[in-house]
Formats: structure tokens, sequence, C-alpha cells
């Protein structure tokens, strides 16, 4: 179908989203809907592999009270270009790519000409690739994401997927890959740093692969005793579980960086005391405020730094694919049909996978 | 009197301390006691200035819950050396000294070996100019500071006062001078960057002359009208009030850097938009927690850090007195008598004092 769509073709999409905040067994249905067709800078992709974020359960139940309905969720989505536009240039029909967290941006921003889109400092900030951005006047935009057959992306926003990388399993670096590669990164983990990562979900496994693979001593920090061997599966050099008071004490003052993927929110005061001096925590995938008031006095007798990170730029979002092409790293996935959607959030929420849920795509043909 | 004292006499010493934790108007009292006479590495030191430090007042009051009675204060020492150890070779008598807040370490941990005695890994930590250390089973040990006619050091822990620096007035780089430096340094502040220096006040005002030397547009924020103008002459190129919304607003994700001198439990959230992305805050000057709890939402959405810091090691010591002597920069004291320092410490309370109390210690000699 290579450049047979006149600009003007409404591309018939099949999709699953929620109409509105519906809470329990059924918020994800059926859909179809109309994408416009792509233009000239834009490609039509075919959606093969979608992740499922965490992000996905709270945009859908509009936890951040900022949910534009309908909510079609998806921003792991790895497919293969059907069509594109006259003025594309990187990429042609049959090249498998990738869609992370965004689609547009402003581009003349400082923080998009410095390559950090997740930063556009356009009033509305970037594009998402699904919900949009979202004004508080009412005057929001909304975007469709990759749980549906198609998507249309600017070529300037879709990655390209090394040769190498597993495209079933290779989703969720597109944003628990660069959600957490771009903190190891941006903080400067480097070999022989000391690392620790807490929470081994979704996020979590991803940056213990990624610190690892940085040559970091890596360690493990979970509630879940059941989750230690395969903590240690993933690289992880040491295993602490959180709730053991004696373990935590036995590793003060130790950590370079600690990355926490903790996904609601939580008490930070634990933590603080592991953090070595001039040390770093970054919280990632929390949108909310911590449990307690941070202590200055921990911080400082350290001179501690406290931090948060929000996905990561275009061109880190195409560092991280590389880097795990380069380095063997795929997530752990269980791939599902999107007839089972609903049940795969329930699971999450009960925090049982191991580590990601990937949909197939094209078990949405089965819903014809 | 050159390597006149045999190391086995003791030194008796006129000082100010308080005996316990006496609050209201006569805290310190004139007190008598003998120091151990200088080892081979040590300086007998004649104390000519001695600064008034925010730490004094909290320390003499016991508000950290580890001060060892009786309690003479003052780590802002500037002195003349009048006996140096057979084994000094970096001073002789007759050389102006500077002490600030540290006079001994174990040396031989990695913090000690990095340069950063203060965070001495030795489980009591630096012994500090005065409260030495405290070990809460009471095994503390206690030395006694610079509200003193003379001071016993450790070479090491001495510092050079750079030709220029007027000695009179320098007294507050040893600690708020290190104090503000030191993090403006670690963090990285340069040329064109866009620092806030949030309480104008012993450190604040330290902290304003600092950054401005390294090149960075500085705003100045505070609570009181009346120090606008200070502040500019001090070389602020902004005020901002900060209970003055709109201004507060008008500075939204403005500054690369924001040092927060607020020496009390305070607020920190509406400090937070006004970071720029990957811009830090670091607040000196408190050891306790901030009144609210940090949101993670508004740090990562600009993947900010939130830090503290705590003074600086001996050779950033030496390295903030340089500077302040390159660049002409002078802390702008008010000189007293020994005998006003309680008056003193309640105007420190009501902040009135521009910008630090140094008491000549002279006046000392008066107490025969």
């Amino acid at each position: 179908m290579e450049n047979s769509i006149a600009t003007t073709e409404k591309i018939a999409t099949k999709a699953y989203g929620a109409s509105g905040a519906l809470l329990g067994g059924e918020t994800l249905k059926p859909m179809d809907f109309e994408r416009d067709a792509p233009q000239a800078d834009e490609l039509l992709i075919e959606v093969l592999y979608c992740g499922v974020c965490h992000s996905d359960v709270h945009q859908v139940e509009n936890d951040w009270k900022n949910t534009l309905y309908p909510c079609v969720p998806g921003h792991e989505v790895i497919g293969k270009v059907t069509y594109a536009g006259n003025a594309v240039t990187k990429f042609k029909v049959g090249d498998i790519v990738g869609v992370g967290c965004m689609i547009d941006s402003c581009k003349s921003c400082s923080a998009c000409r410095e390559g950090e889109e997740q930063f556009c400092e356009h009033p509305h900030g970037p594009t998402m690739t699904y919900n949009g951005y979202f004004v508080p006047d009412g005057s929001g935009y909304n975007t469709f994401g990759g749980y549906s057959d198609n998507l249309v992306v600017k070529e300037d926003f879709v990655l390209s997927i090394p040769e190498g990388l597993d495209i079933s399993k290779a989703a969720p670096i597109l944003c628990a890959g660069i959600t957490t590669y771009s903190p190891l990164n941006h903080w400067g983990v480097k070999a022989g740093d000391k690392v620790a990562v807490v929470g081994i979900g979704g996020l979590g496994h991803m940056g213990v692969m990624i610190a690892k693979a940085m040559g970091a001593e890596v360690t493990a920090i979970t509630t879940k005793e059941e989750k230690r061997a395969s903590a240690t599966a993933l690289g992880a050099d040491h295993v602490i579980i959180s709730e053991n008071e004696d373990e935590m004490k036995k590793y003060e003052k130790y950590f370079n960086f600690i990355l926490v993927t903790i996904p609601d929110p939580f008490d930070i005061t634990p933590y603080i005391p592991l953090i070595h001096r001039r040390g770093n925590l970054v919280t990632v995938g929390l949108l909310a405020p911590y449990k307690a008031p941070l202590n200055n006095m921990e911080i400082a007798s350290q001179a501690r730094s406290i931090g948060g990170s929000l996905i990561g730029g275009i061109a880190e979002t195409q560092e991280v694919l590389d880097f795990c092409a380069r380095h063997g790293i795929l997530p752990q996935v269980e791939m599902i049909d999107i007839q089972d959607i609903n049940k795969a959030y329930d699971r999450m929420k009960d925090e049982d996978v191991r580590y990601r849920f990937v949909i197939d795509m094209k078990s949405i043909k089965q819903n014809n």
C-alpha cells in the first residue's frame, strides 16, 4: 500500500479504549474511530506490539485528574511502516519502528532544541501519544495510543528499532526503558558505582539490567521475598527486602545512586540513609507527593540529593534502544491478546506480572 | 614566646560559654578553663576575631539535642600563631590564620582522603571546633571554640589567611563563606547561570557575593522589603519578595540553582516551581525536616533535584578564602565586644543584623 493513501483519506482504526473513568473489570472495550490521514512528514504505522504501562492504568482511571475521554492508552509501540508521506526522509515502508510517549512538540523552545522534548516549554507541553495534552480550561487535544491497529506519527517522533532486538519483547524499552535509562544517564552513573533499584516491576527490572550494563554494582530493593531469585536472575548483585531493617541498616551510606520506581505515594525516609555522600536518589513513575517531609538533616549531613525524572527526549530514546541492542537487554514480558487487557490491569494492580505485559496486536483482528 | 611552651604546660584560657541550656538574656557568661598544651603538630593561636554564627545559638540552646556543656561556641576564627609545635611545617609564629568548623578528623577514611573531612566516616565523625563530637551513649568529647582568647589546633585544620583580606571582617568566610561556596561549587554553578539565594542573612549575603563572583546572574529572595536595597548593594541583579506571589510566578522555571539559607524549618513547596529543568535547589543552614512533603510531580516534571549541604572540607575552605581575596569579597559585619554577646543573640533571633556579628576578641581582656 506504499504511498497509496491520499492525504485526505481517513484511516479506519480498531482500538481498545475507555469511554469514561469506569473503574472495575470492564474498563476497556473495543472501539472504532478514524485517524486523520498522514501528512507529508508523517508515517502510518501498523501496530504489531504494544506494552502495557502502569501509567495506562492511572490515565484510564483518571488518577491524575487530566484524562481526556475516550482514552485509548498505549505508548510502548513496536510497528511496521505501511505508508510514508512524501517529505519523510528517515523511514520507508516496511521498516520496523518504535513510538514512545510523545508524538509531537513545539520543536522551537530551548528544551526541544536541546533534545529534551519531554520538557517542551510550549504552554501545553509536548503532545503525548495518548491523552494528547490536557489544558484545565477544557481546550485540551486528545490523541489515541497504541492499543489500536495503527498510528499516524510525525517521523521526527518515530524511533528506529535496531537489528537484533526481538521485536516481540522490545516495546517496553520505549517507556520503561527510557524512563530508567535517562536518570541513570543524566545523573552520571558510571562503571563501579553502587546503584540500588527500588521496586522490581516493569520499570525496575529494566533499571537493574541497564545499570548493570553501565558497569554498576546493582542492588535490587523489593518488598517481596519471592522476587529475590528473579532479581538475581536479572543481574542484581545483591537483593534487599526493604522491610528487613537489619538488611537496610547494613547498606547505610552505600549507594551512589538510588533509582526508585515505586508507582504510588511512599515514604522516602527509610531510603535516605542508604545514599552515599554526594549521592542521589531519583524517583520515576510517581507523580504525587511523598508521604512524609524530607529531613534536611539527613540530606545535608552527607550532601545528598533527591530528584525526579520523567521519560526522556527522542534522541535519548533512540540511544536506549541502541544501548539495549548492543548489550543484549530485553524486557521480560508476558504476551497477551488485547481481549485480556482488563484482566491484565487487575493483575498489574496485584503486582502479578513478571515484568511487563505486551499486547500482541494481531489479536485485535479477532474483533471483526 | 616562640617554642617557649613545654608540651605539658596547660594554657590558661578566658572564654564566654554556657554552663547549660539556660535560655534567655544571660545565656553566655565569662568562663575560665585550661586547654591542653599544643602537641608537636599543633599551633597555639591567639584569637583576634570570632564570627557569631546562627549555629552558635542553636548549639547553646540545645536545639539539636546534642549539646555538651559547658558550651563555648565560635567556629569562625581569625587569629595569630603564638606557638608552633616542633613538627609544624606550614605555619610559623606571627602568621595570621583561620580556624573554621572542624579541628580534627580520622584522616584515613575515604571522605577524609578525598578532602571532605566534614563527612569523616569515623563512627563519631570529625571533631568540631566546639561541641567536639556527641555520642548518644554519653561518651562524647567536648571542645571549646573561639569565644575565647586562644585555640590549640592541629596545623592540618588551620587555614592561611591570604594577604589582602581585611582580617577584622574575614572571620565569617570560615563558616558562612564555605557553607555557601561549597554547594555553588559542587553543584557546578558557572558563569551565565541563573542563581537565586533565598534568605539574605549571614549565609545568604555571602552566597549572593560568591555566586556573583562566579559569573552567575543572581537573584536575592527575601521576606523583607527593607532588604531590597541592601541585596542590590551586595550585587544581586534582581530581588524577589517571597510573599509576593506575582513576583514568584514571574520567575517560574527560571533558576538553574537555588541556594536556600533559611535556618529554621520552612515549606519548600513555593520554591520548587522556580527551578529550571534539571536545576537544583540546595538547603544549607537547616538541620531539620521541611514543613511539607516534597511533591515528586513538581520535581519529576522538570527533572529537578533537591539537595542539602554542610560546610565544606579543609582544602575547599582554603579555596573559598583565596577566592574571596581574589574577588575582593568581604563579609559585611558589625563588630561587637564579647560582653555584648547575649544582646547579639537576641538581635540575631530578631534578624536584626546586617549581616554578621564579629566579636573583637581583645575585648575579653577587659574581663580581668
